[in-house]
């Protein structure tokens, strides 16, 4: 679905969810996770129980030219696999000098970033507080807190999304929880091990 | 002052005025508003009281990387020069054919859109409603509500502004209070006449 961008147009999101009624979501369950998690086995347990919602984000179709802005908000919901918290898949842009901006509306989470020569940062996110995702970088959203987690963002339309990478070879650091807050760890299996 | 925007890095704003306490804000006051207000005495008596403050923003120095995004938020404060609204300048972006969004997070508000061929169109605000710039469109923010109208924008960081434009001609519509509402009505000083 994708809408005519040469025309101003208004789009309403609750603040408060980050829901929008003018759009249906992209909506990513426990069982799109599967290969990305660190304890596979948990994941498995849990989807038996409930496949349940762990994200979702709009795509609002804005048409790839270098001067439109793609956007929209996305809601990462509280919980964890194993001790690791939802998150979601993470991605590089496919034209990889390009940057990306999250303004966090609701909730508290993490937005852990590395780029493709093992630099890795994280930023942590409350609302009114803005993390710019440099270009060249990997960028996942974390939910460290007990409320949906909730973002709005912008990224240049044409610059696309490379999943690939992070599905083939996770991101370097895991975001899990320890004694009751979040810790930033490596990850064992980076590189596809 | 710019910053280092190949790290990744965050801003604080207050979601409910705006205001960041990161950086100094642009400040725009009633005698920055001569020659672009229909009623040019009355602001002129405005300022006599007081050359109250009207609008500011944050400009974050994003180095103009056409893979960067600049951002910020905008803060129009509430009242009227004769019947018309508060309101920012407004301006083209020097490179024509780059977008911009604006996400309303408080207040209530009107932005005013034009391009050079004379289409007009303006989008109504309110927390939450966030309004889509098309490419080749100079847009103005105007408070139509009684609380400082709060937005977050974005646009590529190598767009540029381009003042001259309006601050020559004008806007083709101005938006005025009548009958304790908004109405927007033709400019009769549109184009320097």
């Amino acid at each position: 679905m994708s809408y005519n961008v040469d025309r101003s147009s208004v789009f309403s999101f609750a603040l408060e969810t980050g829901i929008s009624g003018d759009r249906v979501s992209s909506k990513r369950y426990l069982s799109n996770l599967r290969g990305m998690v660190a304890d596979g086995a948990a994941l498995e347990e849990m989807i038996k129980k409930e496949d349940m919602l762990v994200y979702e984000f709009y795509e609002m179709g804005v048409p790839e030219h270098p001067g439109d802005l793609a956007f929209g908000t996305s809601i990462c919901y509280p919980g964890k696999v194993g001790g690791e918290y939802f998150m979601t898949k993470g991605h590089f842009h496919s034209i990889l000098d390009t940057a990306e901006v999250y303004l966090c509306i609701a909730g508290r989470g993490l937005i852990l970033l590395e780029n493709l020569e093992g630099d890795s940062s994280y930023e942590v996110l409350t609302p009114g507080k803005m993390a710019y995702v440099p270009k060249r970088y990997a960028h996942r959203s974390v939910n460290i807190g007990k409320e949906p987690f909730v973002q709005f963002f912008t990224f240049r339309a044409d610059a696309g999304h490379d999943y690939g990478t992070i599905e083939t070879k996770g991101f370097r650091k895991l975001v899990v929880e320890q004694d009751g807050d979040f810790a930033v760890i490596d990850n064992p299996k980076w590189g596809g091990k």
